[in-house]
């Protein structure tokens, strides 16, 4: 048997309970789960690199199989084959969501011949998302349902809560 | 590392090139793909279950990993625990079946706890469907871009050609 | 203050939680609510008119302004005229429910210039139909989750539960 | 019978026709509608905060039971929360909407447990908006089908008309 | 230059002014323009075939350049090669009409080289189909918003009208 | 006969192998065939105008009744007015492009009566767009596929590739 090996990436800006369900589904389908987190010097994100790697880190800990890539912005298909990896995965939450995955899938596909998974978002976390927890967070609003403690604890030092 | 085991199911009324692509596919993302091919009573198909039986086998001969399984309509998911399923694979050809696949997907984590990995058809495959083959077929259309051979030849036998 | 008064229909085999929800929070926004249940002679139901009637009627004793009617599956807008309602209620769960709604409630407005409101189901509800919780049923699955007990005693007498 | 109260926000920069539909609508609903004009000092408006109110008042006048609040970018929630409001309502033109107000709800209904009401835009306004209506005044088209008067009047004045 | 020809088909029960929209429309983009009414024995029709054509034969008439063909329901493409059609024209009313078309046209295609263009119905005609005007009609309902005036008077002779 | 003429307009920044299937299919539907290639001086392209323009024409010379036009980011309708075009064209690849399309050919109607024809991309051609392929290009990937040769070698003096 070869080794199944994942691949799933994101800003993680930052890493919400619904990025923390796909890793947990994810690291079950594959016998080692890469989890990619990008930086960008030229986007703004809220939290530093440094600051998002520490948090997701915290988060990954407890699973086995489950590694941490910091990486440049490129083109996700080029670490995926310096990692062998056998497919990506993607978390897919609407319909409205499906074309533009389906658009990534074709050319990931057509560039290097890599797979791709969706997982489909469960209904109670499909809700979530990066921007929206940053946009509640800078209004002071309790966001403690939708992201891990520790994260919860950085946006409540950032902003404060109502 | 625990063995990683897919299963995907269908009528196959008939077999065609968007399943055996589907198929293919998950054969690498999992060591062992079950195919399931369901029969139900009380649905008319166009070919027989041994028919449909057959003419599957002879296109997964080729799959080192991928074995067949002939049961009731039942569902899906007990299946699933039997053969102690690691996912379940459905194929999602358009935004307009995510809605669906969403639904079916929530109810077989809820009913059992099982995964569900979708892939994405490719694109010149996401247009057939085992009722259009039908359809055109029963027109005495080509269909032989969209079927493997020993299906064409069967829908030759059956219709006739132009 | 003109009374507001709002009408919600459906068949109701069976009354799911996904209903119940949307009864609630209509019995809210209205002064009086009334709940409409059809009976098409035609059509083959799991419950009869007056299982479905009983069942309704013991999940909406809690609520202090809504009223049980019972009628054959007219226009609902002919009962809307008669009863002086202010606006239907209809639930929506996905965005390809949307597109047969708006004809709905077009053709609603058209003929006798009925409002109609939507009401969007939560998350964890939206998955749930009546006609999903009878296949489940049917299959002996547990679906004391998505109905009201009841209900759900009903649906273990009928078919019996693994 | 506790009072029914709307709130009906937005940038109105400019009010259309398709708006004043709604707000019509909406009136009708409740006893009483607050209609909300948002300032955002970091946003650019083409009609300044007290020609858009000034415009909008204007069209209000001839409802009874429909008061202009003028506010910042907070939460709409907060406004919702302090006016004792029964539910914010929201107009909803497409299919392709409706994911994005299905996210709004959400967040609303979690944040604070306020209802939202969706209405449907007749056929008709369906495909007006107001950044349409500035692109196409910017040409110096006739808007005068999409907008009241009053708004018409002030688009010609500042961008003439062919 | 080559003649341009188009075809558009339909079951026409009834026509409705949402169908001689697209016709109209139609007429103009071709030199000459094929109506197909299709006569399927297998199928429940509200008016005859014989009565269908008269109808549709009755608002074609102002048309110079359109030419009734009543024919089996063949295969639409084997009719547009017969008849050296440029391009099949079909109607589409909403998003969820899309994925089904594309389909439609990616098999007319393969089969037979022929185009397909689109249409777009116009907002006001979008709600309206057949299957909606013989339901209303059912219902004594007045649809003479929705038809031409020949099928109104043929739905009131059949149903009556409050 | 009147002449039948079309117009299909963009960036082509650069021209796709989508955009000459398009320009292709629609110079068979139309007597004449208009391109229309528009220059907004205040937005960033790859390609200059004239790079563009020299890029497209060379792509154009094969079909005998396409004519290029170049132009200031004018209202598409007042050059469809000037040149008596019969119908804009324009290509639509997923359900998702669709509202904004109808949304668009309806304010072109509105303002001037145009008529506009939908071709639907080729499942193969669907998922190229000049923003991918200059993102794509960007990362120095072989975009051959998706363009034609002249493209393709003037994004590698660009560019270079891997």
């Amino acid at each position: 048997m070869t080794e199944k090996i994942g691949l799933f990436t994101g800003s993680f800006d930052p890493v919400t309970n619904g990025h923390l369900d796909i890793i947990a589904r994810a690291s079950k389908l594959f016998d080692k789960l890469y989890v990619g987190i990008f930086d960008n010097p030229n986007k703004n994100y809220l939290f530093s690199l440094s600051e998002r790697t520490q948090l997701l880190q915290e988060d990954l800990d407890k699973f086995g199989n489950v590694e941490l890539l910091v990486h440049q912005p490129e083109l996700t298909v080029r670490i995926a084959a310096e990692k062998h990896v056998t497919a990506l995965v993607r978390a897919v939450r609407t319909a409205s969501d499906f074309d533009y995955e389906a658009n990534m899938i074709y050319f990931n596909r057509e560039m290097t011949g890599v797979e791709t998974v969706l997982l489909v978002a469960q209904p109670e976390l499909a809700m979530i998302s990066s921007s929206r927890v940053r946009e509640l967070s800078g209004f002071k609003q309790d966001v403690s349902r939708f992201v891990p403690a520790n994260v919860n604890k950085s946006l409540e030092e950032k902003f404060g809560r109502n």
